[in-house]
């Protein structure tokens, strides 16, 4: 009976965001809406990664405590229900690092020293010191976060593929080793990652100071329309503009209704439609669709205490999870 | 006054011993009566570092428990007393990990790439695969073991020095990363590591089936030392012999009195003496010397549940202290 009742259970879907920043946009169309929908479906564990977030920040670790408090608000205002999914902060299920050095043991460092984003992600923040020993091991970190929680599902972008690989590569070397079937080997669900352009055009990105965030106030967003880049051949109101090489567009995709969309692709292309009256309808339709987003954010961003307690208690959960795996680790490698 | 008190309380002092074999006469000179005689002057936390085993034996843990057992029991015959220092297990102090973790952020992979001991063991081990993650980061973890108890020294051979000075080290970049002094810089306790024969005239080792073991009964140390080599040039009763060349000697040189030694020195050189008599002679010495530790040694293998409640206990102690550590350092890293 017991193991009936278990197998009707759902499948375990695991993420995490590394709190090194407050969320944008693109964030929340990339990330955060598919982890609404995936709530529903699965049994969910989402958590604050922040000893991830020192791989890159462990210079400047001032901010962490804030973009926690901050991600976490924002989590609850998109929907993230804590009665449905477990929200954690990573460094507050210590077994973590215990899995992550179990594992190193029987890690090959080649393995690590393959993974295609290590070489990347270095080229890519040549202004900090990613050299370290820890940085090398991040994907191992992650192979734990996921495995300790017998996730069958990680939700990723093609580019983090290698990592779910990777992870699927040391649960069956565990396996081998330790001639016991511990974790379930998991899966990536490839995830559409919508390209969600910054107010100048390129992706959008803290780095580029470019974004759009989740607590900005509606004036802030207006303003930040109003002064978008938009098809830099239409240098006058009466040029004809070209709605595909125009960022204002991209966002008219995401928050305007089918016939609007249409509406605006030919007066743009006629000159009937200036920018202006263009992004106004823009604003009007993401503040719109944001609005129950903005007032769940206002409720929880005066009650910090409300979300630090939601995030307490989703850790406790996950840390009783967390514990009773590592017990079956111990077990299984003969630990005292 | 809090303070001046501190100031009186005895310098601390980590050391440990991997549970991978049974301990020989060559660990009980080298490595244990130092520990002995360390515990009358400082605070001394000794540990078994079953994790570090894994660096080499991750794919043979079966042995481990029982050698923690055996280990734990050869301490306490030799005289370690659980109420002046603190023994304990290495994994029941998940906190290493933790530390091993947010340290890892911090160390460069070059500080460890360097570690001669690195190339030199994975040339000496070639039959076990050591290419891993986990064995390129042990000086880190063993830097976690010095410094979440804040140790002042660690009993060192010279070989060892250069993972002191990686964690004096590591040490002062967390210190300048996180403009907070936590730790002390460890200091090497520079020792002089007896060199003991095997049997075979080799150093005494495990892997050169050549060791005397602590848990051997009288008998099987007799016979073991009975069968032994001595000088190869000495082939007949009446050839003479030279001390200098025997492993037999050497033995003499720690088990036997001054008086006797001189006699013995002259009477092999001038073969008044034979190998059978000289070895009974040794056999009786050292057994001699080593009848208190037999004695409590079956006390303590009778009762191996108080060897594990000790154990228990010292690591519950060693526990609190870590994680008071701990607290320290997530502060200074302003972690959640």
């Amino acid at each position: 009976m017991e193991k009936k009742g278990k197998m009707m259970e759902k499948a375990r879907v695991l993420s995490g965001m590394r709190p090194t920043g407050k969320l944008h946009l693109g964030n929340y169309l990339g990330a955060l809406k598919n982890w609404l929908s995936l709530q529903e479906r699965y049994e969910c564990f989402y958590f604050l990664a922040d000893w991830h977030a020192l791989t890159s920040e462990y210079a400047d670790t001032g901010p962490l405590k804030s973009y926690i408090l901050d991600i976490g608000t924002d989590w609850l205002a998109a929907g993230l229900d804590p009665e449905r999914c477990t929200l954690f902060i990573q460094s507050r299920v210590p077994e973590h690092a215990e899995l992550h050095l179990l594992l190193s043991m029987i890690t090959p460092l080649a393995w690590l020293e393959r993974v295609p984003t290590y070489k990347e992600q270095q080229q890519e923040l040549k202004e900090k010191d990613l050299s370290t020993y820890g940085f090398l091991g991040y994907p191992l970190l992650q192979t734990a976060d996921i495995i300790i929680y017998k996730a069958h599902y990680v939700p990723v972008g093609v580019d983090q593929v290698p990592h779910v690989e990777l992870s699927r590569e040391i649960v069956r070397r565990f396996h081998y080793l330790y001639g016991k079937e511990v974790f379930p080997e998991p899966a990536a669900l490839l995830t559409e990652i919508p390209k969600v352009p910054g107010t100048d055009g390129r992706k959008m990105s803290k780095s580029y100071d470019n974004a759009i965030y989740l607590s900005d106030p509606p004036e802030a967003i207006r303003e930040k329309i109003r002064t978008m880049v938009t098809d830099p051949q239409r240098a006058r109101r009466h040029d004809p503009g070209d709605p595909e090489v125009c960022p204002v567009f991209a966002f008219h995709k995401i928050y305007s209704a089918v016939a609007e969309i249409d509406r605006i692709n030919q007066e743009c292309r006629s000159a009937e439609i200036g920018c202006v009256e263009c992004k106004q309808i823009l604003s009007q339709n993401l503040l719109k669709e944001m609005q129950g987003f903005m007032e769940r954010r206002e409720y929880y961003v005066h009650r910090p205490d409300q979300v630090r307690e939601i995030l307490e208690e989703g850790s406790k959960r996950a840390r009783r999870v967390a514990r009773e795996t590592m017990d079956e680790v111990r077990e299984a490698m003969q630990i005292a």
